[in-house]
């Protein structure tokens, strides 16, 4: 029983700066670091790479669409070989810096829109599971819990952590409300810590209709780029660090 | 005594197409592929190095300035370290293809106006071999001939391949003369493949004043790009491969 | 009774080149040029400008999405808000070049993916109209025939042009028979041509299901990007010319 | 006598965020808004004019490279048509958000490279007032006080603001120090009050080398992207009207 925390990281882009990174670091397992085509850039991510090194958090890519303008959250129709293609170069991206920096890689989270489009899109959790797994089948796959691609990343023989949210209710069939749905947030803390421990101590979240779903909670993901991001950080490690969970 | 040929390739971007690299393919032994920062894209990369698989030839990363609307030919300023970060990023999401393909990569050639801005400046020569050490040391570094590149990489462990010219007149100091001056390119076909001979055979070219300077010629640039490139690759090729050359 | 032959022009992007601009430009009455969001860039703009100035051509403005990687043809999600903005900058992009030059814009057509969106969308029609309108509401605008943005645009009190196609097949409801379904290409030259002249004489279009369709043909679309794109814009050229519908 | 404030605005671009802009539109007089090439994207060009349009400041295009990777400061080699073709199209486009909004452009500065490059360049500083010449006449033009640039568009006829810098040091050719020597910037604010005094009221600023150097100060550059740029616009603003300087 445990449970670890993810932020997605590595987000500035040449002069613009974005997200906490260092503020937040100390509170995180994991980081997802973003490899220049939604955000980030090349001396981000080697930036990014030396300070999740520095707080011996495990190095992560984040692959998403090739859309600076949109920063990678439009679902931007694409092919199951296109989503391949760009899962395939982003993460030996990665790969590379962190190989550069004497450390290697450890995770691959899909960015916004990918992440979304392919959670229960079957060609493309196909496609994407198969890239992380011909480019380094020992990385762990990080994928929303419950989800088709969670589960043919673990079909095709991946490490796969099922991947919840503090933030967001969940539906019947285990899967978040969608955001354009009315109660698709969670913008009460104490609810969301209780959510989250309900996950990790006894399997389950409630959905919006007041079912006990099962669900496995391996990995929490942290949202940097809130406005309250940072004190949430501190309280959901440290509620999670006091009653032995992390 | 034997001489590689290389081209580049892979630089098309999503719908512009650009090169014949199917049908140049067969005349060579190396391919410099772009790795979408000044040309290519993340599809193009996966097709080029498949066509290379196809034809049995080697795979190499050809890493540039993150400049699509100059082709990467633009002299932009930077420092060491940035170009460090491009290195390796490049390279890295090079290999990644390669290694989805079930291949490897083989070498590394910086492109346009980061090949030729590193070419003798000392701290950029230091970074960017440095950068293809640290991703893997294992890969061959084509440098241009006489150059403090390709000195300073062999310095550093790699394993180096002079990169010579057909269509370059060249110095008395075994550099090319700069396209700037009179004379830079040498447009009779003949004289281009004389000079190749005495390269590989003899291991000395005849600079423009005339004297001979030793030149090592491990590998031999073909330009894809230019009109008669299709047919000077094939009677280069054949020149070559008729003289036991290749 | 004559109709106006129209090509998309000026889509060339830094070192690669697209279309046969020069060629074709003697057979067309209005060029629709790219201004440098999805194909383009500063300097093809003005060449395409002066080239159509050279052959008396038309200059129009083809704004189209922010969208390099997929040259505007991928249906990305964007609010009237955001097409309102990619219209005004992009028509006023060219407006300066062609103002530059001495000349002067004469119409707007949407490319690609917001063409097609915006053909039927009634908050997407708003807003694109509105954009050519508080840009400069003597610009002609030119749209899908029969619909949605073609009406909408009326009614602002733009003057439009129904644009038709030689090469789709027409719906009961007059428009195209959307590219995923059997038959919406026409490959047939004789039937394209035949099309056309039963457009621009009769006024009707005979659907895929055989029925007479009603449809007002004021500018007809050359594709100056497929293999045969010269020979047939001469052939519909002089077919038109002959007839004396031009 | 009397002194205009301008500052750079609608920096932002997509999601990253820059600057201050609601925050010091109150203390300028122009805004020198970025045209999407370097910073700022259509949404942002049109949500600054409105912000601009709000606090009755004046409008300005404020063209630069197209290298968002660099923010336009890096030094890349154009020709001096290069240059014109930059400056047409992003005059246009800004000048087409402004009418559309309902007011019309006021002004031009180029940014970062393309202002410090073309400062006394005759090649660029010809192309570049001539393209703002032939884009509409009427437009003001602000360039570096004692530049080629500000007396190249003067010849041309165009009316030109003589910009200064409070937070710059002089050289003896009325030129600002380079940032690569020392004593280049004023960190002191006391000095650069007084700097900005002097050249206002007395038409003359003191080099490093103690001279009185003539100098025209129609137009103060306040530096938006500094900690302290908005205490420093309060104060500047401040003195300068307490004087009766505004």
């Amino acid at each position: 029983m445990g449970i670890d925390l993810n932020c997605d990281m590595g987000e500035s882009f040449g002069a613009w700066k974005m997200g906490n990174d260092a503020e937040i670091m100390p509170y995180i397992h994991s980081a997802n670091i973003a490899c220049g085509f939604h955000a980030g850039d090349a001396h981000t991510m080697r930036k990014t790479v030396a300070l999740a090194i520095q707080h011996n958090v495990k190095i992560g890519a984040h692959p998403g669409f090739n859309d600076l303008a949109g920063f990678g959250r439009r679902n931007i129709p694409i092919t199951p070989d296109q989503a391949y293609d760009l899962v395939v170069v982003q993460v030996g991206a990665l790969a590379a810096v962190a190989k550069s920096q004497g450390t290697h890689l450890h995770h691959v989270k899909a960015h916004g829109a990918l992440y979304n489009m392919s959670a229960n899109d079957e060609g493309l959790s196909k496609a994407i599971a198969q890239a992380v797994y011909d480019v380094d089948n020992s990385l762990v796959f990080f994928a929303l819990a419950n989800s088709k691609l969670s589960a043919t990343a673990q079909q095709l023989g991946l490490s796969v952590k099922q991947e919840v949210f503090a933030d967001r209710s969940y539906q019947d069939n285990g899967l978040l409300t969608p955001r354009t749905q009315a109660g698709a947030m969670i913008t009460d803390e104490e609810q969301s810590i209780e959510q989250v421990l309900n996950m990790v101590k006894h399997g389950f979240v409630i959905s919006q209709s007041g079912k006990k779903i099962p669900i496995q909670a391996d990995t929490l993901c942290i949202h940097g780029d809130q406005p309250n991001a940072l004190p949430f950080a501190k309280r959901i490690h440290q509620t999670l660090s006091e009653q032995g969970l992390l």
